[in-house]
């Protein structure tokens, strides 16, 4: 059998190992294949080819369910349950989503694009099918990086406290996150790696018996303990941990071995309650070149298969604000030891790895656990160091609380630097950096900056650091800066809410936050082109906003547009009503910014069209809404 | 020495163990006496009153650090840190607080309200020190409910794995959360307390091995093995898991004997690295009758010493929302097997006890673990079932990534039902419930309510149980209803985005949003007598908001205010203000809730004085904004 005739993952079923070995063969050269030419995620998916095919041969999905924790492993589940022929879209727009989503296919049972949900989510249909009655079976995947996720030990408490709730739960080991590991969780589970297999040990148990003088023959309560004891030695460590927990434990078990893998999940599925089968893979298998740089070949942009090499861009990018973030960060801690830079499992995806390798004591990786991130933040503020968490916009969605009870509510001096702020494009919705504004700005303490362009993101890198009072966030998107020049050193720390007039004319006030200031400016010019003129106000600060800069130019000028990469409820827009109405200055306001709606994957240009976000749109619905398009009458 | 004397942890060094029993003796009689009085937390600190004096006689606290998690049991800490003269003013306004707080005193080295958050700050501190070559002790007090909250967890993995970052965990094990703990690891734990003391078997093994033929004698390397795996099976399981994760394990201490305390720290300061000690306290210790009701003297309101009998308020007060949402919800769940009650260790808090006592297959209490229990519930919702998570608004900010990433972005029907939105009172900036309408206004797809009154609340719970579009919110303030009739069935649901217009006036629009919609009209009544005649609307949704209705009113009335009980930084008022300008609605809005800063612990009258949020307050600032003060002029 193909894999291209594979449309229902339960085909997998009357497989031979053999057939089963050709379906792997296929799906990673389909896997590679289609990543070099779209991007998208490399090593996480080709470690799991033979422990997907396995878990389906055992399962039957018409009735079964299986959820991927983050999803981005799950390009030869993808692949399998019904979209091999239109795999070649993966993660361009209206294509293939590079995540899971329920609304793609009844097989996703879950959606998933952040790390360690799938236990919980789990559970919970486990918990509806026992009460219901019903018998199918529910399997979670978890990689061993997730597993330092609180939320995932949380589910763990709370499964292994439910005997009589049949639950699977396959972790996937690849000794990895997108970098190595951190934590002592992991450091035990590559004890369990090391371990010779259970199986083995447990059949030598007997014969090593029979060479202790006596033991082998009599059988007293203290010789039964001491066997008990035995076992424990036998099999040091093995799962103890789990085991405690309350979850049956079986591994580990070599992840690219189809048989063993069928064999251990067929037994995994004859056991009542809560079973872990710990499944050892390598990230990037079978892509030699991924295997030996896994923490590369995590995720990748379009490639040459052969050389593994990136495929250059037409035009040469100007640096990522990620990188002149981390590029100044380095400059700026090995002048001020107090500078501590934290992040959560995503070292090369900050920059912080920079960081890592120039000033290793000025670095930590928490492993995924951004609530730990924030309060140790806190604890390090407390003692009067400078403590930098260097975070997606959408991962601190995980921190909230602590944001708000030990940062903002304690007046503690955490900057968070939130990349990815704004729209994303390929990661679609869960990775979005819509909510922060909104999120933050109802905290108080709290001061939220975002630079226009990479050159003021190293003022106010500057500015955070030298604002010891309180809280302080930065935002500032993915991916490229305009190409300004960037200085080295001797940068100056911006006043804290103040904006800068960048444009001046007296039809309308335009106020740009962030990565949509340069858009403030190119609206200016088309509207210009019309007749209608500006000015345009950078506003840095959404919080404290420049009401002393905005509200006598809204009250002069009399009609305002704000524009935003963030969510209009609640956003930087919403600031700015606020602002005008709780000061009686009635002038009307068009709000720009991602209505409230989710924003589907695509690429970042072909999103804002789709949310009227690009220059040409917000100039049309101005004059539309302000203009009437007949700028002439107005002025 | 008496505790009157004791203004500094430090005057503890030199007492001896009698002397310390009696400093004991006055901690209890004072927090028993004041507790009575004023009410408060009663058994989380009768509990530690030794683990406390213990603690601190082997510390210096000029120099280390103690962070308490939750804080709720520091009020031994508190008496003898220099706030024994003014215990008395325990949670009144401008008196002590009931929590720990910076602010408060030197030696409260965290703030806590919340659970969970107190080894990440202690490892921050412990970083800074070790970065900064100082060389003081850090210790963390956690509770075993706690340690079921992932935060902990992501701690302890990072801890671990750090083995020179010395760093003292006191793991206070009352085997209680507010209720009785769930999970596996609060049952490993009282595994471990089962066990006979671990030096007690230590001591014996020698003796244990002598009674087996030939294993005393010879020493191969499989009876060195043998023996290891004796001492495992000696010593089965006290703190495995705990070694695993790379801390020192010690104990279990009776946590009622301060030599053993006393002799235990000083064991584990002399450790490098991380350490757990294993203290088993009793909630309530040495008050008979909240040794015997854990749960219902976890907290109290004022009651006689001698009877434990709450002292009864002068005027019976009507059911408070909490009560009304438990009875109708049990109602409601008898008629229908799908309904599920989540509760993240708030079972009384909640209400949900009463789901618990009467449909125990209907409820689920997940330990302290709000992400969990959010993500748990959207695996319901994906097999048909109703998750309701009744949760305090401020505990599910602990959530926020799985209400935007688990439930909005799937849209899945998870009912969200938040009780203590608003000004909670005694308890302070930690447990206020101010932020939740600003949060979750910005997530798509989310529909928030509020209910004016606990009638309404019974009408939403139905509204919300009906809603299987997606997640749903409903927000409810602590405390007592108003005492309006309730019904026992028939209950209708209420149009979603749908407002209600309760009086009709043309000089102002009074937009009333929960529990402030009683507010909107006794300032109608107020305004009133001074010829100002309101319309008032109970908005019952801030999303959707109900512009249709609101709009035209708006714009025909002239002058609006909105009235809530939340952060008016992007909550109800700011969703008003939106839709106006949105709709070029140009007319004068005075928004009233929370303004931007934090609020201590208080009544909530007193508060509402602070705020300026009392109906005459508001009266007054209406007319000052609106009137002149001269409404005659003005009509």
């Amino acid at each position: 059998m193909n894999l291209s005739e594979i449309t229902h993952p339960n085909q997998l079923h009357g497989l031979s190992i053999h057939e089963l070995q050709e379906i792997a063969r296929q799906i990673r050269e389909k896997h590679l294949e289609t990543v070099a030419a779209t991007g998208g995620h490399l090593g996480p998916g080709l470690g799991v080819v033979e422990l997907t095919i396995a878990l389906y041969q055992t399962l039957d999905l018409d009735r079964d369910k299986v959820i991927w924790d983050v999803g981005h492993q799950a390009y030869p589940h993808k692949m399998i349950t019904g979209r091999y022929n239109t795999f070649h879209t993966l993660r361009q727009k209206d294509g293939v989503a590079g995540y899971l989503k329920r609304c793609e296919s009844k097989f996703d049972h879950f959606g998933a694009g952040h790390a360690s949900t799938s236990i919980s989510a789990a559970l919970g249909m486990a918990i509806a099918r026992d009460q219901r009655g019903e018998d199918f079976k529910v399997a979670a995947i978890i990689g061993d990086g997730a597993l330092t996720g609180g939320m995932a030990l949380e589910a763990i408490n709370h499964a292994g406290h439910l005997p009589h709730t049949k639950l699977l739960v396959v972790l996937n080991d690849n000794e990895m996150s997108i970098s190595p590991n951190v934590g002592a969780i992991p450091r035990y589970l590559n004890k369990m790696r090391l371990s010779p297999p259970v199986q083995f040990l447990k059949d030598n148990l007997r014969e090593q018996f029979k060479h202790i003088p006596f033991v082998g023959e009599t059988f007293t309560p203290e010789m039964e303990r001491l066997k008990e004891g035995m076992k424990r030695l036998a099999v040091p460590k093995v799962g103890a941990v789990i085991e405690e927990l309350g979850f049956t434990y079986l591994g580990p078990v070599d992840g690219h071995n189809l048989e063993e893998l069928i064999e251990t999940f067929k037994q995994a599925h004859s056991i009542h309650g809560p079973v872990m089968v710990h499944v050892c893979t390598t990230k990037g298998k079978g892509y030699a070149i991924a295997e030996k740089d896994q923490v590369g070949y995590h995720a990748q942009s379009p490639f040459n298969l052969a050389t593994g090499k990136a495929i250059p861009s037409s035009k040469p990018k100007p640096p990522g604000y990620s990188k002149v973030f981390a590029h100044t960060l380095v400059k700026l801690a090995e002048n001020n030891p107090k500078i501590l830079g934290i992040t959560a499992a995503m070292a090369t995806g900050t920059g912080l790895d920079k960081l890592q390798a120039k000033l290793p004591k000025q670095y930590i990786d928490v492993g995924i656990a951004e609530q730990h991130a924030v309060t140790l933040a806190a604890g390090l503020a407390c003692e009067g160091m400078r403590p930098i968490v260097a975070i997606y916009s959408t991962f601190l969605q995980r921190a909230y609380d602590q944001i708000v009870h030990d940062v903002c509510i304690q007046n503690l001096p955490v900057f968070f630097c939130l990349d990815r702020a704004g729209i994303v494009g390929a990661d679609g919705p869960t990775h979005q950096g819509m909510y922060d504004i909104a999120y933050l700005r109802c905290l108080p303490n709290m001061v939220i900056m975002a630079p226009k362009d990479e050159a003021e993101l190293q003022q106010m890198l500057v500015t955070g650091i030298n604002h010891t009072d309180g809280p302080i966030a930065m935002r500032y998107p993915r991916g490229s800066g305009y190409g300004v020049p960037l200085m080295e050193e001797g940068w100056e720390a911006l006043p804290i809410g103040k904006g800068e007039i960048l444009r001046n004319g007296d039809d309308l006030l335009l106020l740009g936050y962030g990565s949509m200031v340069y858009s403030a400016m190119q609206v200016a010019e088309i509207l210009s082109e019309h007749g209608i003129e500006s000015t345009v106000i950078n506003a840095r600060f959404v919080k404290p906003l420049d009401t002393e800069l905005i509200l006598p130019l809204a009250q002069r000028i009399g009609k305002v547009a704000t524009l935003e990469e963030g969510c209009v409820m609640g956003g930087f827009g919403s600031a700015v009503a606020e602002a005008l109405m709780d000061n009686n200055v009635l002038v009307p306001l068009k709000r720009f910014g991602i209505p409230d709606k989710l924003v589907d994957h695509a690429k970042p240009d072909e999103s804002k069209v789709d949310l009227g976000l690009t220059t040409s749109q917000i100039s049309e619905q101005i004059r539309d809404a302000f203009f009437s398009k007949q700028p002439s009458t107005v002025s």
